[in-house]
Formats: structure tokens, C-alpha cells, sequence
């Protein structure tokens, strides 16, 4: 089996109906077919959904690439997180996908459970030639400030030691060497989260200087679908990473 | 396999017996046997049992379709909620079941380990076309109102994402924006779940709110077998329904 | 397979070993085959072992039916109870049971453990043609009196809707309506359970009454084996579940 | 398969490395090699060891049978005990064994655990003709006095309960009763544990004791190898139990 | 399948990545390709490297054997440790490895969980010819001084008593003793870990003190990759492990 994942530009994610609830959402985007649609006409690299999502929306016909994400959990339960995986590797070949992806919380009460069901992915992933990308963050009671710039290296780091192809990390609070966590990922490629939508100026800041130290795309996603100019906002960032 | 299930109208629910014990029955409805007359009578669009029920009662020559309740639990043990799987996906193959049933508790601090339990039941299940039906009850300490219209949208959307076909909820307190929820669970078919009995008309209000917001049913048992005119009060509901 | 097991009259108890200890014997009844001799003789309905007596002194030959007794737990740890697991459905078949026991304790902590493990036994031992057993009995830190008429009941109608053929239950500190119990198990044959010994009159007092409100029988162990005319006393519950 | 295991005498016990450390060795006795000398100058009727011991020193053809056990912890955790299964029964095979050995600690938090682990090896030692011998230990927060007389016939009659071929058990700190211990195991041979080094006569009378009672053995450790002439006390123990 | 595996000499370990994050990097050490010359430069006798890393860089073609690390975690959680399996033994061999590595906190509240686990890969590589090596840490609140001798002999014994081909294990503080470690490790090969960086001097009068008392080799990494030379400071070592 052959990937056809681009392991560069602007994956559109759309995880957010579990991991938030519709609380991100507005009329149009609760659907994922609005999401479909920008997708298509912006020409986005891949796109991130759930297995409720890809089963009732997606067709490989359409020529997006879809990264499944495998696990996941609400935002109700408050104590030390642990994203449990709903969705088989042997489901997402079933639907289609181009790629699996897994969260891990390292500093968790629960890493290790993580880190061992990842660790099984990952394996099954690549054994029939799928790419594997990890959210990796770090958060749980030990981690005071999951944006230092040493705990986002530690997050792009462990993501290379496990196998991971792609990272997908946190913008770190100081922006000043950036570029030490591209290196510290090595092999692995590094995309940055999107998070909370943000003026277009800053937005773009950051992805300059983020490209420039060698990040090679963006996991967009509120940015982009609660955006007004969906379509442009996604040809920026791309021409950003080209 | 083809379900005969219909995604829309009145399942008739009858699963108390272990989640609550026989508090809630009398020396009718106590009898599996008193349901599926009614059910049979009334011509109900599903019954909802669990796998003791079914092996005694349940034959599929009776023309009424079954969902199978996998999970449960009984409400001795006051602690976090957690229902784990009592009957496997095959069993309900066994027993003639149109559709799978299953409870995750959002926000308990076992949510993870139900989440994980679904996800391998809607596979299995869907893989063989048994459609999938979810109990989306957030509870748990962490959860201060379970019928706030946020808490029962994101377990209509949570149940989405995870691949149900069907969703099972609570009604809201404040009934302003139903369509919300609805809109929330995009193509996951949204029933109203009963509780406790309600007098006719303030259950036909609701219904008849809930029908209009674009529910597409209702999972109804007390106020069923509770009442001294059970078929009628189904047809009813039927009609509102339709 | 067909099993030979009667759903009606007295199962002879001797697991007390693992439960208790050997506190509750003595020099003869110490033996299993004290035990088989008295079963033999009084032609009880069936005999209920763990693996260790079966494997020891148990034969099919015998003409006694074996109900296997598939969890345990000894009384020393005094934590929320949990029953596990210790003879797989399997053994059972090679040891020559006609049925298959197993405890839940409703209730406890643990109580959604075994209500999983008990599933899988249910199904397994269905599809072979092995009745099931259910020790019934609600405990731990929620269950403030375990003989309340409304635990009992329970207690009945959760072995009912898990699949139980038969249930095991504790006497009610109220006896005015047994007959409730008997509804609320349905489909499911209701077993008195022996608990420390009565004297005589007063047990066959309690065994009429339950026998008069549909009990199907009774599991005996302490007030038979511990009795001075154990083949007699044996006969006259017989008597009574007739 | 046949086992060459004889259910009576002396079996030299060699398991401390794991579970105490080297602290209880001195120059000679760190080494295995030593234990196989004495075990084959003494003719001991079975040599107690872990895998790791059994794959560098054991070899069937040293005509001494081997007990391998099965599972072990260290004592630097202070915690409930629970001794986890580190080696398989296919393994016992493979090295040549003429048994398997597990403890279980009774009455710990983690006995449920314990009991289903040693479950499960029982019935695949026994299908495949390889005795049991059950470590019946009871410990943890509990257990008060591991030695009472009640407590060491519960641990003989839970072993026996469970399946066990052989128990290995503590001497009573009230010796008044040993047959009652005996009889408690019914067919499952007793064994003494060895414990910390007692003086000679000492030793002897106890195990003169336990063998008109009834006791089939000893399985002895620190006794022997800690001792200056570790071969005439095997064969005094070996005479005392023929 | 034979392994290439020397048991002796310089093993160049690089997984802090993962258990420390990049904190102990710079640009160059960064990344693994830097760490690969020098392993072929100094001719080590083993390089140990995590999934990530071998998947990337590693090529049995280069001729250094490969110790894939089986499990791992970060210091991010400041729990009890417990490192769990993230790469399965197939994996190893896919990837071309000599041998695998496993990490047992002995001491920490999941003592058992890392045993039961070890013992699994244990039986699984050894019966693919794949030797193992066990990191044995004493760790976690139980453990007061993970370098007093007592301690390390522990270590040492429990790794042969588990069936570990190499040990690794801390040098003690107090080092009148070596050869106790050594014996207490019987046919395991025990291996010094590096630890911090120390100044050339002070590393090499323990690993000649090591080696004179029959340690057979080094695990040696920040003290290799973060000095300035680093083929030098391997050959050294190389040198007193001949």
C-alpha cells in the first residue's frame, strides 16, 4: 500500500466536535461537509478527522488525503488526561485513509498507557505502509507550562524516538529558537497546532518565522473554518510552507 | 446481513431491570412478556433489551426489530460511572438483533476505558451491518448539570465523531435551540430517552418541540409500561414522529 | 452437549474452603468425599464444587450433576469485594459439570469487573450447553443492608437480565412478599442460598414460605454438612421443593 | 507427558536471589552451580528454581526434577504484594521442568489478581502433566499473623481449593493441631517452608512434628545452603520425611 | 537466527532522547547520524538507539550490532516510574537489532507490571536467538539510595534470576566491593552505566576498578557524545574492557 500524504503544507483538522464538543462551532461549520468543501477548493495537503466523520462524509475519490485520528476524549472529565483509542489501524484502511493520528499527553499520569497503545499503531501502521502522526503534548499536573520552549522540544523529541512521521506541536511562548526543535525532531516532521483562532497579522508572523526555522506546514483548524475567507486564509499558510 | 431496523419513531425501552432494579415495575410490566405485547400491539419501530430478556422472550419471527444492550451497570455503586460490556456483538447476532446498544458516560473518569470498549463494538458491529445505537450520558462528578443544552450537544456531537448511528438523550433544561443539538450530531439520528414519568401533556409538548428541531424519535419506557393506556400513548408519540 | 442438571430442588454447597477457610469444618466434613457420600445418599439435586475438589473426587459416574464454581475469593482481604475468575468454561466441560457458578457482588466497586467476566462465561457456557449459575449477592461499601427485601429483588432481576438460568439469593429480613422476588427473576429459576446454620424448625419455616411464594429450590452447604442427619435433612427440603 | 516428580521429601528451594536479594548468600551459595552439587550429592527430590537460574545451570539430564517457578517480585517494594507472572508454562517445558511453582499472597489487595494468574497456569500445567505447587502465603496490610494455626490451614485449604498439587506452607507458631492443616489440604500435599536458618534441633523437632502429622515434606532453602555441611541435613530431612 | 551481539565492550546508548528529552543534546549530538559516526569510527561493540532512531538511521549494512530499547518514558511524570513496552520483538528483528533492551524500575509500585512484561520479550527473543539486556534501576519511593551496594547487587541478581543476558547496572558509592556485584550476577554480564558526564580521570579509575573486578563492559553515552573526543574516550574504554 502507498501513502499518497504530502508530509508538507496545511492539514485542515476537524477533531474538535469530540475533544471540545460544538462549542467551536457555528451553524455552518458544525457540518463536516462545509469542512469538505474548503478542503476541495483549497486544495489542503490533508485533512484530519474521526471515524464518525470519515465514515459518513469522506471518499478517497475526492483526492484529499484523510489522516484518521484514532484516539480521543472530551473536555468533561478533569483529572490527569488519558486519549484512549476508538478507531482501528485496519478501520482506517477500511475508510480510505492516507495516515493515522494519535495523541500522547506525556508528563500524564497515563503516558505510559499511551505511549504502549501508540507504540502497537504505530507498528500496525507502518507495517502496511501508512504514516503515523502524533499530537504530542505535554499536560497533566507535572507540566506547569506546556508552551515553554523546553517542554515543546522534549514533545518533538519524544515523537522521534516512538516513530512518529509527523509532529504535530505547540507554538512555544518564546519564538526564539525555533529551529532547536526542528533539529530536536530530527527525522520527524513538524507541524504546528493551530489552537485558538488568532488575528490574521499574528497568525502569519508565527508561520513565517516557524517555516523559516524549518517547520514543514500547519494542523489548521478554527483558524480556518471560523474564519470568514476560509479558502484564502488556507492558500496563505500554504504559501507559507511551499 | 441487512438490518431491519428503522431510524426513526418509538423504540420501546425495557433495559431498568439492571440499571435500576425492580423498583420501577409492578405486577404487569415486570414480564418481559407484558412489553413485547405492547410492543406488538402498538407496532413500536424497536424494542431495547439486554441479552437476558432477549434469550428468554425475543424472536425475530415476532416482526419487531431488537436492539441489544451490551453494556450496563446497576446504581448500587455510587462511585464514578462505568458500564462495561455484558454481551458481545456476536451474541446479539445469535439473538436476531437489528442493532447494537451502548452507554458511555461522558466526563466520568472512566470515560476513556468506555470509549475504548465502544470503539471495537461499532467496528465489529458495523462490519457485519448491525447499526449502532449510543446511550451519550455525560455524568460524573465532573459533570454539574447533565441537562444544560451545551452538556447534551457535545454528547450528541461525541456520539457523531465516535460513529453511532443512532443517539440516545436527555431532553435540556432550556429547550430555546433543540435544532442545535440536532445540527450537532450532523448524520447520527438524535432520539430523546424518556426517564421518569411524565404526565401526557407535558410529554407531548416536548415531543412535539423535539419532532420540529428535527429529533427523529424517541427511546421511551416508563412512561410507557407505566401507564394504563400503553398502546395508545405509543401511537401517539408515533404520530408525532411520523 | 446436554446437560443433566434439574432446575428444581437442593444443590449441595461446599465451596465454603476457599470463601471461609476450613473454620467451618470438621474432622469429617472436612473431606469432599464426606460431602459426595452425603450427596449420594440423599440424591441431591446437584453438587457444587471448585476445581480443586472435581478434579480430586468428582466423576460423572457418580449420577450427581456438578455445578462448577468458576470465581472465588477467600474472606481475608477486607476490601471492596471482587470475585475472580479461576476455572475457565473449558475445565468445566473436562471435569464433567453439568452447570457453571459464578458470584458477582452488586454493588461493589468491582461489581462492573464482574459483570464482564461474567458476561463472557454466560456466553461461552450457553454455547456449549451449560447452564448458568449466578451467586447474586449485593456487597461492599454502597450496600448498607444486603437482606432488604428491595436488594434481594434486585439482586434477582440483575441475574435475570445478564442471562442467568438460575440465581442464588440470601433469605429477606422481610418476608411478607417473596413472591416479588420470584416475579422480579423472571425467566430465571430463584435459589435460596443456606447461610449459617438454623435450627431446624426455623429453616423449614423460611423454606416453606419460599417455596409456597415460586423459589425454585434451595443451595445448602453449613446446615446440612454441619448437621448431625444431614441425608435427612436433605430429604425434608426436598419435600418441600417437590 | 509424564512428570518425574516425586510428591514426597526434600526439594531445595533457590528462589531468594529475586526475591530477597543477594543479601542471603555468602562466597559459595551465589552461585547455582553450588546448589546443583549439593542437590545431586544429597539426591534431593526436586531443585526449586527461576528461569534464569534454570536456562544457565539446569540440564533433565542431572536426573534432578525441576520445580520452575513461575513468578516472583523483590521485597524493595513495600506495598501490597502481588507476584506477577514472569515466566510462561510452555517455558517450564522447554527448560526441562518437572513442575511449575506460583505464590499466591492471600488476603493482599492483589489476591483476586493472583488467584485468576495462578487459574489460568493450573489448568496449562494439568493439560499438559506438569504438577502445581501453589506458594499458599497469606500477607499484606490484612493479615495480622501469618502464622496463627487458623491462617495456615486457610492457606492449605484454599491451595487445595484452587487445584493445587502440593502447597507449601509456613509452620504454625502454635503447633498443637498439625493434622488438622493436613486435613484441611485434603488431597494436596503439604509441604513446610524453609524460613530464615534455625539451629539443627530445633529444625528436627519441628519437622518430626509436621511429619507425624502428616506433612509430606519440606522445601527447604537457606537451611541447607547457608549451612556448613549442607548435604548430611538434606539427608536427615530426606529420612525424617521417608 | 544468530545475533552479532559481542558480550563485552562498548555499547554507545543514545535514548535520552526520549527519557530526558534534547535537554542533554547540542547541535551536533542532535541527531543520531552524529552518534552513528562515531559508533563507526570507534568500533563500539553495540549501539543502543529506540525505534525512532533505528527506523531512520540504522542499516545492519554498517556492522555496528544494534540493542533496540523496548520500552522507555519521559521525566516529564514525576510518579511512581513505569516504563512501558512502545516497540514489539518483531520489530526489533524488522529492524535489524542483535538484541533487545528493557528497563525494570525494581522498587516502584509497578515492579510487577515491568516483570510480567520482561518476561514475555524475555521468552520471545530468546527463542528467536535475540539476547537481552536488562537496564535494572532501583527506583521510586521505596528506594532510598539507588547507588548503595546492597542495592546494586540487587540489581544485578534479579536481571540473572530474570533471564537477562546483560545487566546494566549503576556504579555504587561505595566500591570496595565490585566483585560481589559481579558474582551476584552470576552468568549475566553486568555493563557500568555512564550517567552525567564526569571528568576522563575520574571515569577511568572506575572503569578500570569495574572491569579488574569482572564488570564486562559499558553502557557509556553523554560521557562519549558530549565530549569533544569522543572516538578517543571510546577507545579508552574499549581498551580496559579488552
Amino acid at each position: 500500500m502507498r501513502s499518497n500524504l504530502k508530509m508538507r503544507g496545511v492539514f485542515l483538522a476537524y477533531d474538535h466536535g469530540l475533544e471540545h464538543g460544538p462549542t467551536d462551532f457555528n451553524e455552518k461549520n458544525v457540518s463536516p461537509q462545509y469542512i469538505l468543501d474548503i478542503a476541495k477548493a483549497a486544495e489542503v495537503d490533508a485533512l484530519i478527522m474521526l471515524k464518525g466523520d470519515a465514515r459518513a462524509f469522506y471518499r478517497r475519490e475526492l483526492g484529499i488525503p484523510l489522516i484518521l485520528k484514532l484516539n480521543g476524549k472530551t473536555d468533561l472529565y478533569k483529572g490527569e488526561p488519558f486519549s484512549t483509542q476508538n478507531t482501528s489501524v485496519q478501520e482506517a484502511v477500511k475508510l480510505g485513509a492516507a495516515a493515522v493520528g494519535y495523541t500522547i499527553y506525556f508528563g500524564s499520569r497515563y503516558e505510559k498507557y499511551m505511549i504502549r497503545e501508540f507504540g502497537k499503531i504505530e507498528e500496525e501502521a507502518h507495517s502496511i505502509g501508512l504514516p503515523v502522526v502524533l499530537w504530542s503534548y505535554p499536560r497533566g499536573q507535572s507540566i506547569k507550562n506546556d508552551e515553554s520552549p523546553d517542554i515543546v522540544a522534549y514533545a518533538a523529541r519524544a515523537a522521534f524516538e516512538l516513530g512518529a512521521d509527523i509532529v504535530k506541536l505547540k507554538y512555544p511562548s518564546d519564538d526564539s529558537n525555533l529551529n532547536w526543535i526542528v533539529k530536536s525532531a530530527v527525522a520527524t516532521r513538524v507541524f504546528l497546532a493551530g489552537g485558538k483562532k488568532l488575528d490574521e497579522g499574528n497568525l502569519e508572523e508565527r508561520l513565517t518565522k516557524a517555516a523559516e526555522a524549518g517547520f514543514s506546514g500547519m494542523a489548521v483548524g478554527r483558524n480556518i473554518w471560523q474564519s470568514d475567507s476560509p479558502v484564502d486564509r488556507i492558500r496563505k499558510i500554504k504559501e507559507i510552507f511551499k
